[in-house]
């Protein structure tokens, strides 16, 4: 009922997975991202500078005519999801969330999280799921080689499989891990090698398409009209790696095509 | 003769390997060190963005009244030097030229490089060792991982070993290796092992001091007042792990004090 597209934004390239997600989960819908590269990486920046960043960034994706936002950006959701939702009227979703709620309605309490540095320094993803469920333990672990693994293409050789050892074999007695960086569903399969069986490994993208399908519907937003979708990618700043990188990180090349400077 | 402070900037930690360098090489001056930890790293960033974010830094350097700057940064340094002495009358130093010029001294024309991908992309080093040394022969390397393995301080343990030899092995028949970024030097051990023993191993920030002293030497501008010396950091963010970085980088905790939000 609403042929607008959905728009996204990330910090850089890591979004793409959700891009991903987001066009197979809803594959009538058209979806406008916005990679802004030109301030890459979120992670080691202030909450102030965060919130300025997100602002202009929702900004845009407005003036692009979008019917609803996700910010596919750990730090950016950690840090600014809630200034933004005072300061616009549009939806927006975090990526945070909508794994807290499936964490809670699954009555998942022993949770694992692995993310940046920036990311786990800024407790968003543990504060959000302690707000959602109580009586949680969260053990969280920093893994600050694993998104320039996943940039290298290294998703599957031994230096990997060391490497995400070093990284998860200190997670204990967890029922569920959380994959809470955008770069880290390239190592799923490695991952799930290291942990027992019964561990549930949770793609953030993924929830975050059911999450906003489920939202196009209940608000009866969905696009109805029959189309080869169209995709489009702004960058802030085109002097980068992204094409190579997001090839990587979606493995499907078609996909980044329709770039632009913004 | 001159008692004002050495001025140096880099887009977040990794130019206090090269602070440390010139305090140990230079132990009478004062060093005033920015950080623009706001706009780290300058990696991704087009040629037009860091030149400006260099402008501002220098101009930050120049209004803390320093003799000198040492722009500690490979990417600035590449992207933006020429641009920079064009605009300054201050003298101005890059992290590359020295380097150039002692190999060049050196008669050495079998060279490998070793940087992060943004340096490796910019053609930084590559073109000033063309410029200096004739029918020299360049082997480049992208090393995306090694940064943030020295962050993590895993500088000595099987998987900095791996990831070492994966990145130097297929550099053939070098006489040098030029450490193209600051945080090389925390693996030049592990380095030397990959290496035959006549591979001269350069670090970057050796040769910058050698080339600040000469310079002051040269043009009188040494400080030759005794006494102990002054070292202010300034970042221009500081809600990053600056310390916790910087402390493993230079490997003694009490260089990381006085660190002010500029």
């Amino acid at each position: 009922m609403d042929q607008r597209a959905i728009g996204m934004f990330d910090s850089g390239v890591g979004g793409m997975t959700v891009f991903k997600e987001l066009m197979s989960s809803l594959p009538n819908e058209d979806i406008i991202y916005i990679g802004d590269t030109a301030s890459f990486p979120y992670g080691g920046k202030s909450k102030e500078t965060i919130i300025e960043l997100s602002k202009k960034q929702i900004q845009n994706l407005i003036n692009k005519n979008v019917k609803m936002i996700v910010i596919a950006c750990g730090t950016a959701t950690s840090q600014a999801l809630k200034e933004m939702k005072h300061l616009f009227s549009i939806p927006i979703i975090g990526i945070i969330e909508p794994t807290a709620i499936y964490l809670k309605k699954e009555n998942i309490k022993n949770i694992g999280i692995i993310a940046t540095a920036g990311t786990i320094r800024s407790r968003g993803w543990e504060e959000e799921i302690r707000r959602k469920i109580e009586n949680s333990h969260i053990q969280s672990r920093a893994c600050p080689l694993l998104a320039p693994m996943a940039e290298e293409g290294w998703i599957d050789n031994e230096i990997a499989k060391l490497v995400i050892h070093e990284y998860v074999k200190d997670l204990k007695d967890i029922d569920a891990l959380v994959l809470g960086c955008t770069h880290y569903p390239l190592f799923q399969r490695l991952i799930k090698q290291e942990l027992s069986e019964k561990v549930k490994i949770i793609n953030t993208g993924k929830m975050v398409s059911n999450e906003v399908k489920e939202y196009l519907k209940k608000n009866h937003l969905e696009n109805e009209k029959a189309h080869q979708p169209n995709y489009k990618i702004y960058l802030t700043d085109t002097e980068c790696n992204f094409i190579q990188v997001a090839s990587r990180l979606v493995q499907d090349k078609t996909i980044i095509k329709n770039i632009e400077k913004i």
